[in-house]
């Protein structure tokens, strides 16, 4: 059955890699499976159509047959699910793969996502030069926990996994304000998972778009 | 194998089911196992003993024999995969009831956790008076696309599943703002989940250790 995603008619970066999609892409690659997209407007994902797919009104989603998913999160875990290549088989080490995937966008995306709303939702506001520092501090607190764990780990918990790949697709969102690259240890992690060949088509194929 | 969870020696709500312990506890409940608790204070949370089960330095884990886990959507998530009563049998309805349960997580939550930021961690700051209507009107674009979708349903997709054990558990929290009852079928809804028998022991359970 032919799979089908959706995406940014423009994406908001540019094609820098940092729109959702290109998570859900690379967990396509990374299980070897072939899609298609479909591109969404601004304008057109507020619409009836696209929020019977998407409740949210965001991208991405997935469908296949009779399925229609949104959430990356759980588009991620359906392809890891179904397909080898991005969980543990053993059951402790996939639950603990599966706590990654939760925490990657539980745990360290809010702080991130705080910070792009202060800057582009509330830019224009007069507390917004003050407030800045308590945000970046706030995504700092959790990257430096993050980096304690990781050490000098190649990945989370043993082989790569889902984990990882949401893990470092999160990350990459701090890289812009530079915070990232103070944790030398998560910035050589994040450099590991753009590496990945599957990485590299799903950052290809929607730079293309975005590009073109 | 026995189960043990931690939870907060003392929690910040007084016992009013808002602390994640009460999810974790109220999956156990719904799957009909039994667990311990081992309290943490919060200058444990941040040592290195509870670090080495928590890298974020919160509460809840769950540990049964050599397995540890922290993350709350993880922990609900083991259960619900090794256990009856979580997530439906049949593959496309158990991808969408965990669909829900990545919603609850990261796209519900992160602007209901902004407004208690905002009112805890920058309540002293003089821009938070004016701030906080932006915040609460964030959340309500959620609760509104929420509600729309869910309609008149009992539940978000067919029968209650761990979707819906996470958006009561997170929607809770929007109760004590008034935003809640903003919308009636959440309200109902939420009310829908606290009436369940597994609920009600969960909460009665964590609100015997606060009220001690």
């Amino acid at each position: 059955m032919t799979i089908t995603i959706t995406a940014f008619e423009r994406s908001p970066d540019g094609g820098k890699g940092l729109a959702r999609d290109t998570r859900v892409r690379w967990a396509l690659e990374e299980t070897g499976r072939p899609y298609d997209v479909r591109f969404v407007s601004f304008k057109a994902m507020k619409e009836p159509a696209h929020l019977c797919v998407h409740p949210f009104g965001q991208i991405p989603t997935y469908e296949e047959g009779g399925l229609c998913l949104f959430e990356t999160g759980a588009i991620v875990f359906h392809l890891a699910e179904n397909h080898a290549g991005l969980l543990p088989r053993e059951g402790d080490a996939r639950a603990r793969a599966i706590t990654w995937m939760f925490a990657a966008l539980s745990t360290i995306e809010p702080p991130i996502l705080e910070l792009q709303t202060a800057m582009f939702g509330e830019g224009d506001k007069p507390w917004t030069k003050e407030r800045l520092p308590l945000v970046r501090d706030r995504i700092r607190q959790r990257l430096g926990q993050l980096s304690d764990r990781l050490g000098d780990s190649e990945w989370l918990d043993g082989a790569f996994s889902a984990g990882d790949l949401l893990m470092v697709s999160v990350l990459l969102r701090t890289r812009p304000s530079g915070i990232l690259d103070e944790f030398p240890n998560l910035a050589a992690y994040v450099a590991r998972g753009e590496a990945r060949p599957a990485y590299q088509r799903a950052f290809a194929a929607q730079l293309a778009v975005n590009a073109a």
